[in-house]
């Protein structure tokens, strides 16, 4: 957890993390909600804080909480490196990416049947965050995608996660096989999620051993790779009525997330 | 439907259009599945074409289906009055909305037991496109918002809608409250989405008389308006194992779509 790595040297922890491939780059949090949130988080490593004057008086408790000194900024001249669309509310806090530690710290049974979350190549911030959301709504262990080829932790994915990024495990691996092979030598069931599956999603559930459980996603468009369904226990397509259309990959993961807490609660 | 308005004089079309609070004023897509989704629905009216030769190469046989006449614009200089960061991959189409009649006549029960999805006040295009998306898969008759106070028909929610907003009928009416009493009157059940109800939507569907269902979704932070709530026949929350966070609208629509369509078949 990110909370243990802050008592290490910060040169041991910056080595741990270029092992583990997570990016060491500062990045800028943006939004009244984002920002808020990332105070709040102990865990996180905050460097700068720009805001106006309007959001310091929103944000001060909070502020002063987390022992920050805030830089002031007229809100016509926002100086913080934003894309021009980022709707920052006058706030931006640059931070240092969450290490949230290895799969197997993470995702160990402990003595629960826990349920995760893999994404496989899934690049748009915004539905990375949305399944993030969802992730920490039906109580996921962790959502896991690669270094490469995956969303990185960034404001817009910030913002569409709503406070999640700093509360969900969202672990960046080297490859995914790799985390998959992982995953089952400590005992979890792996489904895939194929529109061209013959089983679905429930009979899939029903069917399963009772084991923990992870949940593999694809990009919209090209789908799981061919090596990511070869290294699944199954494969399975979410029941629909219509004969049209995909499910948007954050609305199919929110599906699988709320069937398999339903199944594992139940 | 679309297609039957086609066959009267445009101005009877247009006088109904207003009656009904349709706005008549047209609207730019963009992208290729977006334009070439359009070109292939005799119901969508089309104004004017703008692709690049790329683009034309690629969408030539919709286009000559659709008996339109393209203008061809240099990729640099792509001349259709887009956003400064749609992505339109070189192919515009300007359309009229569509109009796809009435609550009655769109969502009348006929011997089938029929989903609806109404949503109040939800503002953001990505959102609502992705709720189209999802009742499109889930085989709901309609989405049902106001004329004010929610998403347009816009190129970008034609974009996240994937083809869907061509399909899925999205009804406009002047006031929430009047569609769902029409609702009632035909003999449906309306549950509304509320995260501080004592019930689960599972509880809800398994105490719901056996009648066609309507599923209400308020906007994120607000959530339902107070008359809204009165509205309903029953309030649920989705039931969830985390104590914090909540759904994403279109994340929560497609799990109230799953779980209702399931509840409906089963």
């Amino acid at each position: 957890m990110a909370s243990r790595a802050s008592k290490k040297p910060v040169w041991v922890v910056d080595k741990e993390r270029q092992k583990r491939g997570v990016d060491a780059r500062s990045l800028w949090l943006f939004g009244i909600h984002a920002v808020r949130d990332a105070l709040k988080n102990p865990a996180r490593r905050k460097e700068r804080l720009i805001v106006t004057k309007n959001a310091l008086d929103r944000l001060r408790d909070d502020i002063d909480a987390a022992g920050l000194t805030p830089e002031i900024c007229d809100a016509r001249k926002f100086s913080a490196p934003l894309e021009p669309q980022a709707v920052h509310q006058g706030a931006a806090l640059e931070v240092r990416p969450l290490d949230w530690g290895s799969v197997s710290e993470i995702c160990a049974p402990r003595g629960d049947t826990p349920l995760v979350i893999l994404l496989d190549r899934v690049s748009d911030p915004h539905n990375v965050g949305a399944v993030l959301r969802s992730a920490e709504v039906f109580g996921a262990r962790a959502v896991i995608a690669t270094t490469r080829h995956a969303a990185p932790e960034t404001g817009a994915l910030a913002k569409t996660a709503s406070g999640a990024l700093e509360r969900q495990p969202y672990l960046r691996v080297q490859n995914l096989a790799g985390a998959m092979r992982a995953l089952q030598q400590m005992g979890y069931y792996l489904i895939g999620l194929d529109g061209e599956a013959d089983h679905t999603f429930d009979d899939a559930l029903a069917k399963r051993p009772d084991l923990p459980l992870a949940v593999v996603l694809g990009a919209e468009g090209p789908g799981l790779r061919a090596l990511s369904k070869t290294n699944c226990d199954a494969l399975a397509r979410i029941e629909y009525a219509g004969d049209f259309g995909s499910l948007n990959v954050s609305n199919a993961a929110a599906v699988a997330l709320y069937a398999a807490s339903k199944h594992l609660r139940g």
